[in-house]
């Protein structure tokens, strides 16, 4: 294992200090419990957007947490569940009297333990809502997961609500914007190597030099095959095709293409398939209109990639326009 | 060769194609000869701003285009410099009458076809002053260059003289505070992996998997010495014993610190190497009042990492401060 740690049991920890030595000016870092919360919170009567996971798909969701954006980032072990008591003790520390809204992603044990978390901050008087992302149209009920997995559907998600929040939207109308964007937005991801997670110490699967996985999911669950490496042409149409079939995508309708890459792809390679991709889904009549591509919700040091399709209105699009200044999105 | 890629040869002007899509009003995007320009261009009496180099250190240059930044970038194929016609064509473009600073990395490729491109820009009336950055204290005459390489430093120095520009300053104050800067960086990189040139197809180095390189160009080439794997407290005095030996910090001085993945190099390990080396630093009393952390400089999929440390005194925080707005880095 070919890593820049100390000891692999304190990654999270050691990478959360360092988290708070780089951005003193916007976040604050707690530790034991793990979470992370923008400096400013609690900000007062608005509705607190409060999101976590395991570590291990950074910058989401700890470099997340901004204005716009996150009020709080609840961290777990790589690929791990945070516990319920940490998720409680963030969300006590970011409501500010409007309530908070919890992003999950689709995995058996985030839905459990952020379902916990809720029940205990209500028992606080805190309201709560969840909105569960499932938007990995790769499979169905896979590794700890039963339905679709939650992947980059989720950073879009994190960005439209956050602005809802910060304009000053209540509750139920940030918890039925995060479902309309859940409800519209479709992804698939492909991978050509493994990542490897520090406790374990080896590769999560093992690829051979020719092979790549389509359909692989964030935590290095196997997606739909494994088949010979291929063009980018190729690839492309591999992961839009699922996309489109799935969500009534139609001619002339308005997207955002998200074009990520899962931690070891560069960004020519990642910029030249977000151009393919630009130049299929407009031969289907598909108008992109807004983009985001970059390193935003990876698994380690994995390479290979995923596109997101989110459907806009002109509620979303405005949203998504709105400034957001976290560590890792800003503008 | 894994890589999402059509053809070798082809892969830097397929990413310039899927950069011009994905940001169509921040870019203007040429070809034959490739340069990428801010979409406002030329801004009529400011210091144009130009870099370039070869490809593969993604985002440097081309991510850093854009208002309070660089006015151009002329991205060459990978690990190769761009032509002289290419940079004047660059310039010749973004000129607003107030000259143009052309920022060069210190190799022998860059040196002598920026030099070219200088005396061709002049010889059109175009005032042109260059800084040559050599901020890498790992060697000195390494592979094709003569002195020490331009590395981290680069970004840095980009970004302030961009906003030195962007606030009105001439040509010869924009080349002094380049100058200042160019005295007061230095870095120094290592590599836990080799990056692979795609018009190569194979790993540019071989390492055993119990081995780093610490003092590795962005080019892959040799460093200081190839030892074995340590933890990441050793490698990051490994890293900034030499920066600090170089330059003459001193307790009490004042510096920004930029952790600098290769490109392979996830979130996680970097902030937690930030971390170390902010307390290395705080008990050597340098003071760290500014920071950078991120994948800005790479080497392909490189996985490895990079410090630099530059001296900053109130003008230099300043302009570091000052807005700005690329596709890769904003504020």
């Amino acid at each position: 294992m070919k890593k820049i740690i100390n000891a692999p049991a304190d990654v999270v920890t050691d990478a959360l200090r360092g988290m708070a030595a780089a951005h003193p000016d916007r976040l604050r870092v707690h530790l034991e419990p793990d979470f992370v919360t923008r400096v400013d919170a609690p900000v007062s009567d608005k509705v607190a957007v409060v999101s976590g996971g395991g570590s291990g798909h950074e910058p989401l969701h700890v470099g997340f947490v901004g204005s716009g954006m996150l009020d709080a980032a609840v961290p777990g072990a790589v690929f791990t569940s945070p516990t319920p008591d940490a998720v409680q003790a963030a969300v006590r520390e970011v409501d500010g009297g409007a309530g908070t809204l919890l992003v999950v992603k689709n995995y058996t044990g985030d839905v459990l333990n952020f379902e916990t978390a809720a029940e205990l901050a209500e028992a606080e008087d805190i309201g709560v809502r969840t909105v569960v992302v499932q938007d990995d149209v790769a499979v169905r009920d896979s590794t700890n997961t039963a339905g679709r997995r939650g992947v980059g559907g989720t950073v879009l998600l994190e960005k439209i609500v956050g602005a809802a929040a910060a304009r000053g939207h209540d509750l139920p109308s940030c918890h039925e914007i995060a479902e309309r964007v859940s409800a519209g937005v479709r992804s698939m991801g492909m991978a050509l190597t493994a990542p490897t997670v520090p406790h374990v110490g080896e590769p999560s699967f093992e690829l051979a030099d020719y092979e790549m996985e389509i359909g692989v999911g964030i935590h290095a669950e196997p997606g739909r095959e494994r088949v010979e490496l291929e063009s980018a042409d190729r690839i492309v149409r591999r992961l839009l095709e699922p996309i489109l079939e799935d969500l009534p995508f139609r001619e002339g309708d308005e997207v955002l293409l998200f074009t990520n890459s899962m931690g070891g792809t560069p960004p020519t390679e990642l910029y030249l398939a977000h151009g393919v991709a630009e130049r299929f889904l407009a031969e289907r009549g598909v108008r992109v209109t807004r983009r985001l591509v970059g390193p935003y919700i990876t698994s380690l040091e994995m390479q290979g990639m995923s596109f997101t399709l989110l459907k806009l209105d002109d509620e979303l699009r405005q949203l998504w326009d709105a400034p957001v200044s976290t560590p890792a999105l800003t503008w």
